[in-house]
C-alpha cells in the first residue's frame, strides 16, 4: 500500500517532466484545469481528509490552499470558482511541489503506522483519486498544446494507442439475465458497486472500435449536415459551435491532421477515432444503421473483445444501481452528485493510468464533452 | 374516429374561450408558446402530414403558413425561430380560426371517405398530437397569467384537482421479470411501443403524492439551502435562478400563496405539491431519506394507486426501449430526437385531455423544467 | 393650451387606427415598447407627475398602473423590467384606452382652471412627452412590422418624405464664434437650454442629405468589408450582428428591397437613406472622404439648407451644455441620465409629430441603435 | 535617440524583474494582457512597422509571431483573439526575451545609420508605444496581484504616489478663447496634434485631486445606492456588477484596505483616490454639487496646479480635434478608431513612464473601465 502510494505520488510528478513551467498556469477553457492545480488538489485531497483529521500533530502546510484547492466539495467550505483557476500565477509550480513533498512526507509517516481499515479505504480513495486526475492533465494538457497555434509536443514518444488490428466481428451474446457491478474485494468506487441482476435481450457487438476511416466517410456523406442523424440538444450544439469534425482535427489545405501528445500529424484512416461527443457517435451509428450498446450489453459482452484504447460511449445515462447509498459527508460528493444529465463510458483509454479501470468502471460525461480520450463500438 | 377528430378540433377552441385576443399572442419566455400558435400548429400538422399528401384538389391555405407554424421538423423546411413566435401580430387571432375552420373541413371531406389503414394511423396521430397541444395551451396560459402582476384568472371553475384523500402507505412489489410497454392494439406513441421484460428487485412505492404541507416542510429546514441533497448541476441552476420554491408559489407578507388556473390562493397545505422540476424532486426524496421510482417500477405498481393529477417524476432517463426504430421521415423526428437530456414523467395532470394518458405513457422533460404540472411520488 | 393637449391625446389614437388588437402588444425586441404600452405610459405621466398631486380629489384608475406604467423614472418606485412589457396580455388594449379617457378627462377638468405657472410648464412637458411617444410608437411599430415575415401595410398612405430633390452643394460658413442652444419663451427642453457661445473653425455642409444610390456604392465597393472604414467598437458590433446594409433593406432574387410603413418597395435609390447607426454614417463619411458635421455646425449652418426628413447623425458626443442644471426630483431623470455613451440627432424625420422638433432640438441615441429615421449630411 | 530606444528596451525588462515565470503568463479578464505579451508586442510593433520594410537583410524571428503578437491592427493581417492571449504557454518567457534582444540588437544596428526623418518618425512612435505598453504592463499586473487570493508584492518599494499636501483651493478662469492642443515639434500623438481655439465660460477648477476620506464619506452616505446621482447607463452596470466601492478597495472585518503594488494596506483616508471608473468619478461629483472639468479646461487651468498622480477623468467624450486626420495605412488604427464611446483623461499616472505624458496628452477609456490608475478632480 504505501509502495502504490509512493509511485502513484511519483508518477503525477513523472507526467510534469516534459513541461515549461508556463504549460503549469494555464486554464483556456473552464472545464480544463491547470497542472499546476492538479497537482495541489491531489494533494490537498490527502490533507483534507486523512492528514488534519488522522494524524495527531499534522501542521496545514498554508492555511489559504484548503481555499484555493478545494474542486467541488460543497461541505468543505469556500473554494476558488473554477473558472478562476487559471488566473492565478501564485502560488507557484515551485510552491506546489514544495507542498506535494510536504503531504507525501506525512502521508508515508502515517501509512507506517496505519491499521484501522476504514482509514486504508481512505487512503485507497485517494490513491484512485490521484490516478483519475493523472488522467485529467493529460486531457487538459492535451487540450492547451492541441489549441495552441503552435502546436507544441507534448512528448514525442508517448503512445496514443492508435492501432486497431482485429478485423470487424460481430460478438453475439442471448437473451437472459446477468449479473452487473461490481463484487469482489478489489478496490472499486461506490458507483459501480451494489451487483444486481439485468434482464438483456438478444444483441450484437462489435469486436473493435471504429477507426477515422470510417468517421471520415460519415463526414463525406453530410453527416453533419443532416439533422435527422442528431438530437434535438445534439443539432443545437453543432450549429451554436460550429461543430464539423472531431475535436483534434483540423482541414488543412494539405488535407486532414490530428493533433497528439506527440505532434500534429497526418490524419491516419486506420487509427481508432477519439475525442468525440456522445452526440457524434449516436449519429455516427444512426448513420449506419446500428446503435450504441448499453452499458449492460457492454459490461457482459466485454471479456469476447479487447478493450482500453478509448473511453466508449455507451447508450446508458448514469444513473444510481439499485440500492446505491451515497457515502455520508463529504465522500458522497464524489460520484453520487454527478448522476444526471451524463453519459455512461466504458473501458479506459490511453490516457488511463495502470490499474485504474476494470470492467466495472463507470466513467461518466456530458453527453457533449469530448477532450476526454472517448471513442466508438457499435452495437445491434 | 370522425367524431374523435371533430371532438377534438372542437375543444382546442373551447379552451380558448376564456381568453381575451392579448393572451393569444404573447410568449413571455421561449419554452411557452402563445395560444394562437398551438391553434395554427395543430392545424398545420394536419395540413401538411396528410391533407396536401392525400387530398386531390387541396389547396394551401396560405403559402406562409408552412414556414410560420413548423414546429420543429427539420425535414419540413425552414421555420420561423421558436424564440419568435411571440413576435409576430400577424396573422392575426381571427385569421388562424379561419385557418382552423378550413383544415377542420377538409380532413372532415377527406375522412368521410377514409379507409387507408396507413392513413388513418397517421389521422390518429394528427388527433392526439393536437391533445398533446391542449395541454401545453393551458400550461403555456397558465405561465403567462401566472407570470403577469395582475394575475388574471383564467376560469373560476377550472378544477386542478389538488386534493390528494388517500391515507399514506406502502406498495410492495416483489423482485422478479416483468413486461413493460405498449402492446395492445390501442393507440400507443412509439417510445412506447416495444413491450419488453425488465428485472426489477424488491422495491416499495408510496399509494399517493407528496403535498404542499410536506414540501413545506422541506422549504422550513433549510431544504433549498444544503447543497448536500443536490445533484451538482441542480445546485448550479438553484443558485443561478435563485430558486427557493415551487414555480407558482410565493411569500407574501400574509403568507404562502399559489397561483392556480381560478387565480391567486393562500397555499392549501393539504392539496397536491405541483410544478416541481426534478432537481427538486430528488432534492426532496433525499432529504425524506427515500428515492423517486423508476418508470419501470412505476409501471408495474400502478394499479395498486390511483394516479392521473400530476405527471409524476422518475428517476429513469429518457431513453428508447430496446428494440425502438424511429419512423422514417419527418414523423421519425415526433419522440427519437428528444431521447437525452431528459426525464420520464409517468401519470397525467389535470391539465391532460380526456383519453391522452395510459400506463405505459412517456412523459418527458429536461430535468429543470416545471412549468408542466408535475408532481413527486416517494419510493424505497 | 387645452387645445394642444386635446390634439395630442387625439392624435395618438389616431395613430392606433390601423392597427389590430394584437399589434399592440408585441415587443420582438427590448428596446421596442408594445403600443398600449405606450398609450398608457403616455397617461401615466400625466397621472402621476400632475393629477395625483394637483387635483384635488383625483382618484388613482388603478393601484397597479403606476408599477405598470412607469419606464426609467428611479424616484416613482418599482416598475416592471422594460424585457417584460410584451410579456404582459393583460390589462387589455381596451383597458387602456379606458385609462386614456379617465385621464384626459381629468386633466381636462385640471386644465380649464389652471393658472399656476409652474404646473402649466409641467403640462408642456407632459404633451411634448407625448409628442416624443408618437414618434416612438411608429418606429416600433415599423419594428415590428418590418421584422414579420408577411410584412403587413400599416397605412398605405403613410408618407414617409422619401425624396431629396436638391441638387448637391456645399454651404460654407465662416470661422468665429457663434452662439448655439435655445434662448426664446417657446418650449424646449433642459438639454438644450443654455445658450452659449462657441468657436468654429470655418467649414463646409452639404445642402441635401445622403441617398440610398449613394450608400448603396458603399455596400458595392465593399464598405462593410473594410475594417479601416469603422471605429472599433463599430467592427465588433457588424461582425457581431452580421450587419450589411441599412435595417430595412434586404436583398431579393429580385434585388434590394426596402420596408416602409406603406409596404415592402423596390428599394428607390434617389430616396433618402433611413436607418442607419451612427457606425454605418461615419463609416460611409470616411469612405466618402468627408465627415460628419458637429451639432454646433449644424445649428449655426440649419437656415441654409431645408431640413426634417431624417433625423442626421452629428459626430458630436451628447454631453450638458455649459452651466446645464439637472430638474430637481423626477423630472431631472428626463434627459440628464442618458448623456454618455449616446450620440446628438439633430433635424427630425417623417415620422416626427408636429411641433415637436425645432433647430435647437437635441436628439440622441446610442450609436449602434438604427430604428429610430436616422439618415445622413456630410461635411467637410 | 539610440540611447531613448536603449532605455526604454531596457525599462520594460526592469519592470519584469520581481515577477516569476508564472506571472507572465496569465491573462484573468479579457482587457488585461499577460506580462509576456506586452514584452511580444512592443518588439513586434518594431518588426513589422520598421525591421521587416526598411532593413535590407532581417530576416523575421518566427514566422508566427506577426500572427501571435499582433493586437488590434486590422490591415495587419490575422492575429489571436484578444480573449486567447492567456492561453497560450507557449512562446515561452525565455523565449520571448530573445526575440527581445534580436529585435533589440537589429533596431540599433539600423539605427546607427539611420537619417530618414519619416522614419526616425516611426521610431519614436516605437518608442512611445512601448513605454504606453509599460504602464499598461503594471495596471495588468496589479490587476492579476490584486485579484489573487494571496495578493502577493509586486515590490515593496514601488512609489505609488498615494499623497496629496496642498490644501484644497479652487483656480479661476475667466472667459475667453483658448488654443488648445499640441503644437511644439516634440514628440505627440495624432490625437493631440491640430491645435484649435476654443471658447471657455468662466469656470473654477480644484487644484487638488480628491481623497480616498472623501470618497468614504459619498459611500457611507449611501452614494452607490441612489440613482438619482448616477447616468442610466452607470446604474446598470454598478447593478449588473455589483459595484459598491472603488477597484482595489475591500471591506474587511478589520476596516477597508486597499491593495497596491507593495501589498495590501490599511485604506489611507488621506491618500488620492484611485482606480475609479467615469461613473464613479460622476456620481461623485453630482453628489458634491460640483462637476467635471471638460479636457479643454483642464489644458487652460494646468498650469496654475500640480498634475500627474493620476489619470484625471474630464468630462469630455473622446473625439477627434478640429482636422484630425488619420494616418494613412496601419498606424491610422493607432488612434482614430477608439474615437467612440470613450471618455478622455488628463494628467499621468503614478504608473506612467517617464517623459510619455504632457500637458496636451489624451488619454482615453470607456467609462466604466478603473484598472487604470483613474482619479477626479473636481471643477464648476
Amino acid at each position: 500500500m504505501i509502495q502504490e502510494f509512493i509511485e502513484t505520488r511519483a508518477f503525477s510528478e513523472l507526467l510534469c517532466e516534459p513541461l515549461q513551467t508556463e504549460d503549469f498556469v494555464i486554464q483556456p477553457v473552464e472545464f480544463v484545469s491547470p497542472t499546476k492545480w492538479h497537482l495541489a488538489h491531489t494533494s490537498w485531497f490527502f490533507e483534507v481528509f486523512i492528514l488534519t483529521k488522522h494524524k495527531n500533530d499534522y501542521q496545514l502546510y498554508d492555511k489559504n490552499f484548503p481555499f484555493l484547492f478545494n474542486s467541488y466539495y460543497e461541505s468543505k467550505g469556500e473554494r476558488v470558482m473554477r473558472a478562476n483557476r487559471g488566473n492565478m500565477s501564485r502560488p507557484t509550480v515551485d510552491d506546489i511541489f514544495q507542498y506535494r513533498t510536504h503531504v507525501t512526507q506525512a502521508m508515508k509517516e502515517l501509512l507506517e503506522t496505519l491499521e484501522d481499515e476504514k482509514l486504508l479505504d481512505l487512503v485507497h480513495i485517494g490513491i484512485h483519486h490521484e490516478k483519475q486526475h493523472q488522467e485529467l492533465l493529460l486531457m487538459d494538457i492535451k487540450y492547451c498544446f492541441g489549441h495552441n497555434p503552435l502546436f507544441p509536443v507534448y512528448n514525442e514518444n508517448f503512445d496514443e494507442k492508435s492501432t486497431e488490428d482485429s478485423e470487424q466481428k460481430w460478438v453475439s451474446i442471448e437473451e437472459g439475465l446477468y449479473k452487473i457491478g461490481h463484487d469482489t474485494h478489489e478496490f472499486s468506487y461506490d458507483n459501480e458497486s451494489g451487483a444486481h441482476k439485468v434482464f438483456l435481450e438478444n444483441f450484437e457487438i462489435s469486436n473493435r472500435l471504429v477507426t477515422n476511416g470510417e468517421f471520415l466517410e460519415f463526414i463525406e456523406n453530410g453527416g453533419y449536415k443532416d439533422p435527422l442523424l442528431w438530437h434535438a440538444d445534439a443539432w443545437d450544439w453543432i450549429q451554436d459551435e460550429k461543430i464539423e469534425h472531431p475535436l483534434y482535427w483540423q482541414k488543412t489545405k494539405k488535407g486532414w491532421k490530428e493533433y497528439h501528445l506527440n505532434g500534429l500529424k497526418r490524419l491516419n484512416p486506420n487509427h481508432v477515432l477519439s475525442h468525440i461527443s456522445y452526440y457524434e457517435a449516436f449519429a455516427f451509428a444512426q448513420w449506419k444503421g446500428y446503435r450504441l450498446p448499453t452499458e449492460s450489453e457492454w459490461e457482459v459482452a466485454q471479456e469476447q473483445f479487447s478493450w482500453g484504447k478509448r473511453w466508449e460511449w455507451t447508450e446508458s445515462a448514469y444513473l444510481p444501481y439499485p440500492n446505491y447509498k451515497k457515502a455520508p459527508g463529504a465522500l458522497g460528493e464524489y460520484n453520487g452528485k454527478f448522476m444526471v444529465n451524463q453519459k455512461v463510458l466504458r473501458g479506459g483509454s490511453a490516457l488511463t493510468s495502470s490499474k485504474h479501470t476494470r470492467k466495472t468502471y463507470r466513467n461518466f460525461f456530458h453527453p457533449h464533452m469530448r477532450w476526454q480520450q472517448s471513442g466508438l463500438r457499435l452495437a445491434k
